[in-house]
This record gives C-alpha cells, sequence and structure tokens, in this order.
C-alpha cells in the first residue's frame, strides 16, 4: 500500500468530521480561532527507544503521541482542536500495525477533542520516529505561560508524581515488580486540559511536567527570573508508588508525568480547593517562589538536597 | 550540549522578532491570523537517503525543508506564516552541525518570509529525521484547492518541469554530466510563492509538483472528479535539461519539482500571460480538463503513451 492508500485507509476517517481538512486530500489544511480565541501550537516528536519501545502496542503510541502533545496545550489553558501528524514508518511496517495506530489516534482524540487535519507520511531505513503538531484554542491574550510566576506565589502540582517513571522501571526490568496502575501511567498520560483551562485567571504560571518535576520548575524559575523552595515532604506520591519504597529525588526528577506544575498567588488558595473538588483531581501545594534564583528542594528534616536541576536530558 | 542549549544557542535567535513564540522559552505558541485571513497549515516530514543525503550540507538540508512546506503553502495561494520544526538527530551530531543547519533556516527564512515559533529537538538512534509544520495566511474562504478543476479548464504550469529528477540522477552518478544548474534545482527548490497568491481568483485548481507532474496532476483529476490530457510536447524542459536528451517521460514522473501546476477557464489566458510577465517567470499551457477521469498523456505524434499515474511511492 502506498502512503496515499495508508491515508485514505488509515488517517482519512479520523479527518472526517473537520471541513477544513479537505478529508486530507490537501497537502495543506485551513484553520482559524474562533472569534475572541487566540490558537496555540505546540509540537513534540517522539521517537523509538526515547520514548517509547518499538515493540509497545501501536495504539498505546499513538494515545502518548496525542497525550504529550495535549498536554502542552493544557499548560497554556487551551483544548484541543486539530493535529497534525508525521508519520516516519519503517519500511517493514505492515497494515495490521497501522490499523492499531490509527485505532490508538482515534481513542485519544475520542478522549480529548480535536479532529485529525493534516500530516505527513514516509517510510525511512530507520525505526518508528513521529511528530505531531496539535493546535489548541485559548481565549484571546489568556494563555498560561512558564515566564510569569511571581515571587510568594504558592507552588502547586496536580495528580502524584512519580508513577510514571516507576511504571518505566518496571517495564525495563529495572524493579522487579507488578504495577498496572504504574505502568499505564508510563504508556497513558492524562493531560489535564480541564484543570488547565480552568486555571486561567487563577494561575500565575503554569507547565506540564515532561522532563521531570525539578526540572520543570526549573523552567519556570529560569524564564520567570524567580527562585523557587519545594519541600520533598509535601510532594504527592501513589499509594502504588510509596508501596515500592523508591527514592523520592528519582520520582521527582524522573520525568513524563504529564501533570500541571502550576504558580498561583496566596489569595487563590480557596479557588484552587474548590477545583481540585469539582475535577475530582488532588492538587498539592508544594513550595513557594522566591525572589532568589534556581530551585531549592527540601529533605524532610528541612535540609537542602542541593540538587539544582535535573531531569531527561537528550544529549 | 542538551537540547535546552541547542535551542537557546542555534534556534532561538530565528524566532526572536515573533513575539507569540515567547522566545521558545515555552512548549507551546500562540499565533492568530490577521483579520480577513484564514491560516493554512502544512507539514512534510524529510527523512534520510529518502529526502536527502546523510553528508548533504546541513544549510542544504535546512532550507529544503523549509522550501518543500512553502512550497504547499504556496501552492494555496497563502503565504508564510511560521514555522514549528522537530528535529530527530543523531546522538553523535556536533555543534558546527547545528550551526550550519541553522543557518540554512536563517537564509530561507529570509527569502520566503515568516518566523520560526517553536518546535522539539530530541536525539535517537537513527539517521536525521525531519519534520516542519509551515504556517501560512489566505484572505477568508480564498484558499486554492487541489479539488475543484472544471471539466474546460486548461492546465498550466509555471517553470521547468524535470531538473530535479535530473540534478538527483547526477548527484547519485547515475546520469554522467555536471550541471550546477541541474544539481541545484534538486538542493534548493523555489516555491512560487507570489505566483500562488496571485493566482487566487484566477486559478480553479493548483497543486505544487512534488510527487511528479503526471502523480500530481492525477491528484487534481481524481479529487476533483474529472479527466485531464497533457501534451508532452507542450511541456517546458530547460535549456540544461535537453542537453542531456533524457527520456521526456521520466521527467514529467520524476518529481520534486515544486512548481506550481493549476487550471484555469480560457477566459483567464491574458491574466496569466501578463502575471508570468510580471513575475518573470515562464508559465506554460501544457493540456486541458476533461469530462473523464485520469490523465492520457500524448506523445508528439498525438498518441497516448499510457502513463496512467506514477510518481514517488514511499511504500
Amino acid at each position: 500500500m502506498n502512503e496515499f492508500g495508508i491515508i485514505a485507509k488509515h488517517f482519512a476517517p479520523l479527518a472526517k468530521n473537520f471541513d477544513g481538512a479537505l478529508g486530507l486530500k490537501d497537502d495543506a489544511v485551513i484553520l482559524s480561532p474562533q472569534s475572541g480565541y487566540d490558537l496555540v501550537f505546540t509540537k513534540d516528536a517522539l521517537v523509538a527507544d526515547v520514548h517509547f519501545f518499538v515493540d509497545d502496542a501501536p495504539k498505546l503510541i499513538a494515545q502518548k503521541l496525542l497525550a504529550v502533545n495535549v498536554s502542552d496545550l493544557a499548560a497554556m489553558g487551551a483544548k484541543p482542536v486539530g493535529y497534525l501528524l508525521a508519520i516516519m514508518l519503517p519500511k517493514s511496517t505492515d497494515d495490521k500495525w497501522l490499523a492499531s495506530f490509527a485505532r490508538g489516534l482515534s481513542v485519544g482524540i475520542s478522549k480529548w477533542g480535536g479532529h485529525l487535519i493534516g500530516g505527513d507520511t514516509v517510510s525511512h531505513n530507520g525505526e518508528l520516529a513521529l511528530s505531531l503538531t496539535a493546535i489548541g484554542e485559548v481565549p484571546q491574550g489568556k494563555a498560561l505561560k512558564r515566564s510569569t510566576a511571581q515571587a510568594g506565589d504558592a507552588v502547586f502540582v496536580s495528580g502524584t508524581i512519580g508513577d510514571s517513571y516507576l511504571g518505566l522501571q518496571i517495564l525495563k526490568g529495572e524493579i522487579k515488580a507488578q504495577s498496572e496502575y504504574l505502568t499505564n501511567r508510563y504508556h497513558l498520560p492524562s493531560p489535564r486540559i480541564d484543570l488547565g483551562h480552568r486555571l486561567i485567571g487563577v494561575a500565575n504560571s503554569c507547565v506540564d511536567i515532561s522532563d521531570g518535576l525539578v526540572a520543570d520548575l526549573c523552567h519556570i524559575a529560569e524564564y520567570s527570573g524567580v527562585g523557587a523552595k519545594i519541600n520533598i515532604a509535601d510532594i504527592p506520591f501513589s499509594a502504588a508508588a510509596k508501596q515500592l519504597n523508591p527514592n523520592p529525588i528519582n520520582l521527582i526528577t524522573g520525568g513524563d508525568d504529564y501533570e500541571l506544575l502550576f504558580t498561583a498567588p496566596a489569595s487563590a488558595q480557596t479557588a484552587i480547593e474548590s477545583l481540585a473538588k469539582e475535577l475530582a483531581l488532588p492538587i498539592t501545594k508544594i513550595g513557594e517562589i522566591t525572589s532568589g534564583a534556581g530551585v531549592v528542594v527540601l529533605d524532610n528534616s528541612g535540609t537542602d538536597i542541593g540538587i539544582r536541576e535535573s531531569g531527561y536530558k537528550h544529549f
């Protein structure tokens, strides 16, 4: 099957409800925001052996590709509108693989919204490589940024931290344990779209945790020109994580959590508590923004453990 | 250097004039069209050994990546506004390579307009793989499409056909000849932005030639529900191409021309002639759209040579 056949069979059905995609028959796609909204764009690439295993179920790879990009939109307070997919396939890819991958896209799109609106399908001499551009909508001028934290803000995080790191260690056999909850957290991130959208007007800055809690907090601090201080004792870990009795430093530097890390003034505390209740999603205060620079992590006894920045590095 | 360092050193300078890119410090970027315009999106992936050679000059690879995407925008009548770049690098990539690649991006952006507004940089165990999303602007509701050719339209093509095919054969050593003109046409496509923009209101349908003249005309015919008939004798070949006395069938099926192929009613002939003059770009009538189906290619004696569809296939 050539790339036109692949697109027609597997991908065009995912675009059928979006007029601007022209049935994926054109090389480009037309899109404009609703009146009063900005468009927001994000692009994340996923490659074999770094972001997934070659023999992972194709539908899980597809959902993860969507999820990590949708998570970037969520961090800006945006809701997904459309996706452009570039898929670089090994020449040996068969129809069954593609069908499973397309099913995964379809499941993710149903969960998180938006439409597949275009892209490119090529084969190459390498392993699977994927790049997705996700387009979201956010009320005009209201997008959350990572560069606008204020000294005195409280630092909050959604959900639990380190589950995905532990799931990956289990999958790699480096932790001898079984936990479907933890491996699912690695394979199937839950982008916090509703939370991000509701943080508009509440949070001063926001980021999604992909590189690791400490590394992503460093990004907020650096780009906002402030410092941050967090307490390990306050960081939320899941029951499944605690059961494995891991080194908490690994959990806060491990990455791939796709939870939201945000800062807000003390006056927002009540609004955030009711938001957590309404969304049935834990939101935990883990520290504060300071007028200094860098991130200080305090252990249970209040001692600076000396992490300054850590997270996944590609090079 | 990690990906943040690479982005700060090599890519952030290309984004500095575009506020919405937030200095490439965020994971997402904000963009909305000017009032009265639609945004148009295209995404093309380029991979080693298919779209370029691994040892091609990085600045040529970067320019080609931009050019093929800008050409898709040109085919819709759009002008470039922004680019999102996903770059999947072999782990061995050095700073010199990146500097040259970034220079190529900078040169292309100067020539064709727009800004680098975001993207993702990862390393992997494979060869270089690139994916670019290009965003353009087109007057609202006016984007040119490939699905709107009308029976009775004349078929036109810009520039000359087959130069890039011949350039590639020379680079591969399959044609023993030297021609900087032809190899440049392979390495450095000239997307026809001004022509595409000026064809709004003139052309009924338009496509850029990436898969090959015949294959891309087949796309117009198929998606418009019409047929087409073209004459090899009318197809414009460059002096450099003619000198090599190639089989013309290879030139019209070779691909990578990045010229515009469009259809227009007979009444537009005069407007097209003056457009060609004004832009100093040859525009040649090569055939007509019929009420049938499929593409018929006639040789110099008017005999159907029996090509129905041909072009680069990835699988």
